[in-house]
């Protein structure tokens, strides 16, 4: 096992209907800003069943923040919040949503360009605005984590920032607010869970018990409660399960102590930034292809994967490998998830502009033995047509 | 899945070399009381590595904390830290310096009757002083929750307590510190948590997917390590992975959400109190005669325990219910731990008296239905001898 720092203050109140407690939540004074997204918070009456917790408390609401929140959008935020003399944030949404907060959170208190704040990867965070989220979506884990990750629009950037500044205190997760989801994004929600998975769990061997068991337990858990998420919308503990699988994905515990490969992420966030695909479809295009090219640095654990998660037992090594490269690129495509560039009508005319990208984002080095270079990465997204 | 709460601030800083980061986490003007156990920590180096950590910090050690802590020593800490203005205490030691240390943090705040803390399980617990732990021994996970048990010496009652209050900040688990235990504490540290980690799991079904799996990764650990970390005392992975599982079996990761059953350490408390047998052994005693008492109410959970854990997959529901009660008190006896009354000179003479004191205690609805009265602990116990 490697040696780990692990620390994560955010207090999660879990259950059907937790939102009544943002009253003892919420500090009593405070003049809150509710972050939303599109409208749907306002349309099943999440925001408000929010508001009336809130209770006596001064808000504003501001709408419109993006599924790759942009940084255009939420400097308008930051402005909100100078004017209105707001001392609370209160993201309701998904993890655009609560990326975004974070990133105004910071930038509220930032001096200077806050641009930097993502051009320094968070390494200038100092201070942030508190704040707490209300889950609506299943999926980055954001809600329990200090990442978070901001495009801006002007330069087609998509980049990630991460700092001690910006766990939430709190985040409210009700399941029954999942119910009327669209099944687009119920299905990127498992993907995305599922592959902040792999990333922190198909690497080498550390010999990381506890680690692997529970990366382990997470991916037996998407593949179990995905499908039926999709089948039985109603379902409170379906969604509860998958709501706390994909929390549990990306709040530090799986991946404290063991090496990480994030290479899938940053190959899709081009995707994303150039062709706006959805995220979790991104990794879904990227990770088979990305374990095809990897198979020899990632085979003990690529074996372990075969065998604990998908039961593999038989075959020589090549072949358990295989198979559970194809087992999980099938599950994507049973959730309803291509996993072609060409069925995002993509092609090889589209590869140079993508890894032209990467390189503009010093993203020459990826993967948990950073040699993932520009040419690795084109041969991955070749792989991906 | 239940609804719940989860929240967890303390920092953990695993790995070889981490007292060092003392310097850091300690604040930089505290005046320290470092509380200790027996002699071990100053035998092997611990001590005086954890000295040269804090630097130029004023400190005071307290010497002598028992393995089962009392409140009329650590009583004596509290004057200690009165008559030197200890503004921050650490433990260095096991569960029983970090169970004792919480509770001189909370009663060195706390006015009136400190012995009111223990007999109101925590709850008029308001504040408490700050603490750190270097964690020596593997066992109990008190370095990452908010509970701590005390012994009051003079009326023999080993009672529990908890609050929000007695987080450590940060615990230092340096795997090496344990090379040198005994062989009897690591056994008994195996023991510990497993139990802990059945207590949150062997219960009925609520359909907590994570949950399970967790535990079920932890309890597959220990089955693994427990036997290595005996045979291989400085294994640095053996026994990283142990020190990870003991942890993360009760830092309310797989206690979120499910319904729990201490009747095991409540009836085993009374072991100790009366007839001071190490707290493991005495899980090791009552849990298997406590899951044959209500393998009934506790009949679809044993089913999975014995085919996820144990891979038992052939005979009928009793049969397989059986194997793994066996299997886990074969497990307990493989570790040089005796399960039975009898290896220890008690026999049914003995029962009254523990039953008597349950009474006292007011442990008389115990179990996850609360239906665990001294009709059915007296059973449990006579299933023990």
């Amino acid at each position: 096992m490697q040696n780990f720092d692990f620390y994560n203050p955010t207090r999660i109140c879990f259950g059907e209907g937790q939102i009544s407690k943002l009253n003892d939540l919420v500090p009593q004074n405070a003049k809150v800003l509710i972050l939303l997204g599109g409208n749907s918070a306002r349309a099943n009456g999440t925001l408000s069943e929010v508001i009336t917790a809130l209770g006596e408390r001064e808000y504003v609401e501001f709408n419109g923040i993006e599924p790759n929140p942009t940084f255009e959008t939420l400097m308008d935020a930051v402005a909100e919040v100078k004017a209105h003399k707001i001392d609370f944030l209160l993201a309701v949404g998904g993890g655009s949503v609560i990326d975004g907060t974070k990133f105004v959170a910071a930038a509220a208190k930032y001096e200077g360009d806050a641009w930097d704040i993502m051009t320094s990867f968070g390494a200038k965070v100092e201070s942030a605005m508190p704040f707490g989220s209300v889950l609506t979506l299943p999926a980055t884990g954001s809600e329990m984590n200090s990442g978070s990750v901001v495009t801006k629009k002007s330069i087609k950037a998509k980049l990630p920032f991460m700092s001690p500044h910006v766990f939430p205190q709190f985040s409210v997760l009700d399941p029954v607010k999942t119910y009327t989801l669209p099944e687009r994004q119920i299905a990127n929600g498992v993907v995305d869970a599922f592959v902040h998975t792999t990333e922190q769990y198909l690497t080498y061997p550390v010999d990381a018990a506890i680690q692997d068991r529970f990366a382990e337990g997470i991916l037996l858990t998407l593949i179990e409660q995905g499908p039926k998420a999709l089948e039985k919308p109603m379902d409170y503990d379906v969604r509860a399960n998958l709501m706390w699988a994909a929390t549990s994905a990306l709040n530090g515990t799986i991946g404290a102590g063991v090496p990480q490969d994030w290479a899938t992420h940053m190959i899709g966030h081009e995707l994303t930034a150039l062709h706006d695909i959805d995220h979790a479809r991104t990794l879904a295009i990227v990770l088979p292809s990305l374990l095809r090219h990897t198979k020899v640095a990632k085979k003990e654990k690529l074996l372990q994967y075969a065998e604990r998660v998908w039961g593999i037992n038989s075959g020589n090594d090549d072949e358990r490998i295989d198979a559970a490269i194809d087992k999980t690129q099938d599950f994507f495509e049973e959730l309803g998830i291509k996993t072609r560039l060409r069925d995002y009508q993509l092609n090889d005319t589209h590869i140079d502009a993508l890894v032209e990208q990467l390189n503009t984002h010093g993203m020459v080095a990826l993967g948990e033995h950073q040699n993932i270079d520009l040419v690795k990465s084109r041969e991955i997204l070749v792989g991906a047509l």
